[in-house]
């Protein structure tokens, strides 16, 4: 036969599971999304349903909760990697295994030791890869809504018959921050990590004075990898929320970039990976 | 004919307007959501097409970003009665106002006086009628997801032919806020007020040691009437978002309350009403 | 004490049961959303705690499931009127009890005697009451999506300081339809009765020739009260999703109704009731 | 320096184009979402702001609805094809054109040749690449939703320390078919083609006597590959959307597999590639 199984995987998606750590009264939440897929030796249940090779999905569901319990939680990245080691090494069927996972925040209600809100607009992300021999972690972020109510402008661009912008001199910036960096080298300090990214990204988007939206990407990239020595890419995609100045002339009104309407649909989509010239081969990191 | 038009409005909704107030470097943001809906004179539109008592809602989205600049937005609530002001009063054949609002709320990033970053998981609320005559003003919050980790059990219930739910003697509480309040009185201090309201329902789920979700409801709304004397009702919207303890004995571990599998569907829903004995009638706010 | 608990319900909401009934190979199948809420005497568990009146949600889910075996389902509204009764008759505390249902829909994938496709855009809703006494039931669809690319107008309508819109002579008019209807004397026959409205509802949209959607509006009430002596009452929420003509001009190019932007905010939002002038009162029927 | 930019990409995404095309009172429309891509020589924007590379995004908007008048559309590969040609064709910076598209699906609403009602669960979609050289299409679909009340069972499967799935003879299988397929030659039939793939997808889920999701995958896979000779790989995505049969029993009732409990998550989910031997290399169809 002409026609074959190329690349495959499986698992259960989305195992919601939260972690609660007691010191007397005080408590510590983590609050998780765990995807596991795995591959390897599954041609048989492709062909024919003969699943003697296939760990069921249900059975990877119990070992999230179960490694929950044994290991604790301590970062995403480092759940994550207990998780694809595990699988990989407990099955002999099992070659690869990526953990994909997203973390919810939370801030504590400081009214009780054991009592916390939900925090923040983003999600923090993780996907783990490990095949036997090597692991790959790459972090992230996601949903993280900023602004810059001044300091862009847009000109300069090329104009052709179906050109009708205009030049702007000065602008709203504002953008949802989706980003994900890829390690070099780990340590186990994932949160401290994390919260370097974060920082650094919220410093350059507000303090690069912005001609496009792709100079201000190249900036975060650019401000992770020269503050984080275990960074070796990031990748952005950044979705430019428009904010058009309403023109208000017809009623008399002037509008000096005070009043905008906030447009859904369509967007400027801005996606563009910063990396070190040293960066090692990615491997499946991004798959 | 015995069929006849019944209670009916219409209006511009979802108007997305972002309002910046400069002094000098130093910003000022509202980003709002508004809705208007208007009602009066309209059988004629409805029976043959006429459309001479119908203001546009094509119009009524210039006005409210005519507004955000004339008036500034100082507060859902006060941007609320004014634009609900202004149709009622210039527009013979409206007879009465509804302006539905909603609040995205943003931080300051510190880095730049004109910079900001979308903050909290919450979205405040407002809604507000105008008849001519009254002016009815609610306020609210929804999407503020709060968990206690203990504190909280629930035993004692009615037991029936379908009962398999074993008492619980400490278990998480975990449920998405959802409340709105009416005013009795007004001053123009919305912010301070939502503030207000918004710490004593964050006080109140900490420090109830709960038996039911209905009583830490209660509570709830029994300490912003306690704190707040111009608002005489709340009512509160609380999903119980289950956390179910995993059993993991099957695996030879034990589970003290530490891991947990946070339920999506389907979940209790408790709703409920807290007012003061001496409210007035409440009119058409709530609709 | 000046505070009072005022109305309130509890109940498990979104339990999302599927029951197919089998005649050998040929099945037939029923996907509902069911959504339970009770009240009564429910002071004591606001109050102190004490839960000795309150029957579980988590039981409530139970006998959703168990009714769904013993009595099959045969039409939202008929489940519906089932547990509504089952759980006010057989707890003395509970007073009111109202379902809410949704049903997703199926088409029979022809290949299978017990293979199905969803279908359609739809969702086929109802809400029952019962409160020892009487019951109440409110059929509905939601999120039927329609368009008339012509026979469409809008002129003729006030103008003030804030009017920019321009008469419009030939428009696109599309809209969601979100419809509930009040019955006044039942059948059985729920879902004979269900494709009578829903094709009623389509008819008029499509055989109006509009001057405004309050005019279409009317029309769509109107045949479905003219065609449904068991309906006493119809209420209709129609966003207008504007379909606004590109202006081309710029490229040397006309725009005779061809090409539209579709557009998702800000839209217009057409709400109203069309009634039998011997409507009978409604009760709870909305609640 | 040693950090530099790596892969980018921008544009115009989700612009909503409608288009009507009228031989009479008798209409056709294409409802269409189209998003755009372009890279080329770019690093200008992205290290000092200078856009004199950059075809803006709004004039890439213009673009589409323009080329939506001048040519009509004819189907979502089509209509990609004519786009992400005259990107790279017109302007010497860009290199490359990825012309992504989503298709809403319309019914003829048959009181009116004018009227339409949006049809069906699933959303069609195409991506298109052109580098100047060679054109890539993908052609595919997401969100059609099926399911067999009998015929899988699952079993057989690997055991370890945290297994505690049953196996099971007779069980629901239920997913939400998301394909897409690339086509190795283009002739212009892209809507017969479409219509070809859908049918071998419902046809080979249901007749396949399944013993796991990934031999009905396959199966699905195969189907398609053996009718279509013009399609080379096709890429399935199947979350496995449990159906638990709900344990009756402490009520006294069984279950033969009438009664199911419809679950959100964990879900599985199957992910895999059916491919030709012969299939050329996919280039950037993919990305």
């Amino acid at each position: 036969m002409s026609i074959k199984l190329g690349p495959n995987r499986y698992g259960k998606a989305e195992n919601r599971v939260v972690r609660v750590t007691k010191t007397g009264d005080t408590h510590e939440i983590r609050d998780l999304n765990v995807s596991v897929a795995l591959s390897g030796d599954m041609d048989e249940t492709h062909h024919t349903g003969d699943n003697a090779a296939v760990l069921p999905t249900d059975t990877q569901r119990n070992t999230v909760f179960a490694f929950a319990k044994k290991n604790g939680i301590t970062s995403p990245e480092g759940f994550g990697l207990l998780l694809a080691r595990h699988f990989v090494r407990s099955q002999p069927t099992v070659h690869h295994a990526r953990i994909g996972l997203e973390e919810y925040l939370w801030e504590r209600n400081p009214v009780r030791p054991y009592s916390f809100v939900r925090s923040g607009q983003e999600t923090r992300t993780a996907r783990v890869h490990y095949d036997g021999d090597n692991a790959w972690v790459v972090s992230g972020l996601r949903g993280l809504v900023v602004l810059n109510s001044t300091g862009s402008e847009f000109h300069g661009y090329i104009k052709d018959q179906f050109t009708t912008l205009q030049p702007a001199h000065d602008r709203v910036l504002a953008t949802e921050v989706n980003a994900e960096w890829r390690h070099v080298s780990f340590s186990s300090e994932w949160d401290k990590s994390y919260l370097k990214v974060r920082a650094c990204l919220l410093e350059a988007f507000a303090d690069t004075y912005s001609l496009s939206l792709q100079q201000t990407l190249y900036a975060m990239g650019d401000r992770v990898l020269n503050a984080c020595p275990g960074i070796c890419e990031i990748r952005l995609s950044l979705p430019n929320k428009h904010h058009f100045a309403v023109d208000l002339s017809a009623f008399g009104l002037g509008n000096d970039n005070e009043v905008f309407f906030a447009a859904d649909r369509p967007y400027g989509l801005i996606e563009g990976t910063v990396l070190r010239e040293t960066a090692p081969d990615a491997g499946p990191a991004w798959d």
